[in-house]
């Protein structure tokens, strides 16, 4: 841990005093987020940095995968549903952007197999994207399955969006925008889904 | 979308640059994290900040509350036990931290009742911590309730992660440490869950 | 060469009877094909497979990555450049296609170094290429190089033909077509370098 | 291009689906040749048809009458080179055949001169093969020189082959064996360069 406390230290000597007044009135007034973006744990794609965004701006919810899971509100624990209903209904949030990514090990387990060890939980969550795998083998040169399942996942997480009530009646009457995106760590390039169903340098 | 494509375009022309090499090297040769970071989706608790951390640091899990559900390796998709086991049995992190903090929405939905808006999922999501919120409830001033709950759910995530056999593992033989922790948004100050239960600055 | 020679004599007893008028009339008249193809010396890319072209339709020349090198009328061997002058001064054929492939090794030697079996002639014929290689490394990320480097070397063959004065004159007066392709080994699918600069399916 | 295109489509729905299954093992598992095949760009003389072969069996370099230049490992792209070192030092190919046939208009300009249309590239290409030209101007009937020229040829090229020291290394461990041929356009006839130094009947 100590390379944590050390960091928080930093955090502490370095960030706070500038952040300090910002975070009060945070505290105070509670959140009012930007954007609502689902990403993937994965250490090196952080939308804060990818944003450049201020504390408060971005209420974010993390998984393998950036997968939203189809809407299915039974009594089963569904985290990510449950932070987009936070966000969404409670919150009110305007953006709701999924950011998928490039080198993501999670889209790698969908389109090779989970690895052994981590088939407990990982192969049956990334099964969600599993209409993803099909088509992409059919579709593409085994070279480009990566970058392609991570485009449409990023598409299948999109379209799952739409099928809670309230996150399309948002978007059909205009109070709620969705984008898909997907981030580059090598090129650090950020491509936008577009409405032609490509992904286009933003 | 302005705001968050101006906030890119910040990235770009500012931290990229110094970020390239590090981002470069993490693309090639994948990422190997100090920790795994179970954390809010709250907009104002980015665990990057709070610990100073660089890209290719911290996998970041962000759910309603910093919730880890008990261990069921059912056909369900559970998207933050995916996500541990990614980290834990793949990228065999050697640290893992649940990050609660002050002011948590889902908190006080667990306390005072989810909202109206927010009965789909938020509500069977944070009964994951029901018995915490019996336990305060008995236990605590109302005014107290808050944080000390905030508190429970991380001591809750800690325990619940103990159930999950290859993390009890690591744990016993000590390639993998645990810790509890508790984020003021205000005060900007950490504390760490110690051995005897309590919470104490960093 | 029993494999071979077995199959020259599948070709004697099958495929020649067939085929027999239409070889002695080319033998006779000449050859005069539709198409001169620049491919690579793959084995799994058959120009004459994938566009299904009977004897006398396709003037190929096959060799490393489907290269063609800038216009230099020195004394050197030039023998991709002789081919091209054959094709089209001599035999004067319309349509001149550069056909490019998933999994060329020669692009992958192009991107990640020639064998250290391969120094004495791949790295230098490869390194026509070297512009392609540089764009590449800068503008995509890693698991999208194959891909790239292989389209963005059909677009430098292309450009480098233009390099040939009596090729540049012929396409000018309307009286050579150039299209660049790639080819899926895995997909089957042939897609076309529109006049965008992007490849679609054919 | 409606010829090309139209020869892809009668390809994707014809010859496709059969050989799927074996395109995309190829693609998966990479190539494996069983033959090395230095042959014409003439297009009359397909090396898949002459033997047959199935798609991954033959690796192909396609120029101008087949030649193969000396050994010259200089700074100048060796295009032929290249493909021959890719072929044998990279994929360790075992067969090795240098496959002339009738009427080549390379060897007619051998003989003959260049056309005037042909100045730039063809005349210094087709120079390797000097030492035939005087030889065969010497020796043979003027009615024989186009037959003898192109076995000539197919000789030169067989040992300039042998002016590879990896090439010459392999032929003497006997892990590579180098055949000479020519295929009658007219005739479908292929013959073969024996120890004797004579072509023969397969």
């Amino acid at each position: 841990m100590h390379r944590l406390i050390d960091g928080y230290k930093r955090f502490r000597d370095g960030n706070w005093p500038e952040r300090r007044q910002l975070m009060q009135t945070l505290a105070v007034e509670g959140q009012s987020p930007t954007a609502l973006v689902v990403a993937c744990a994965d250490s090196r794609v952080d939308p804060t940095m990818i944003f450049d965004a201020a504390p408060g701006e971005l209420f974010v919810v993390r998984n393998v995968a950036n997968l939203v899971p189809p809407f299915a509100p039974d009594a089963a624990y569904h985290g990510t549903s449950a932070a987009l209903e936070f966000g969404i209904r409670v919150l009110q949030i305007p953006e709701l952007v999924v950011l998928g990514h490039a080198n993501c090990g999670g889209i790698k387990a969908l389109m090779h197999g989970a690895p052994d060890a981590a088939s407990d939980f990982v192969g049956p969550w990334i099964s969600i994207a599993a209409p993803v795998r099909k088509a992409v083998l059919e579709c593409y040169e085994p070279q480009d399955w990566q970058t392609r399942a991570e485009q449409e996942t990023v598409r299948l997480s999109v379209r799952n969006l739409m099928t809670f009530p309230w996150i399309a009646e948002r978007v059909e009457n205009r109070s709620l925008h969705i984008r898909g995106a997907h981030f580059g760590i090598y090129t650090g390039v950020l491509t936008l889904l577009g409405e032609d169903g490509s992904f286009a340098p933003a």
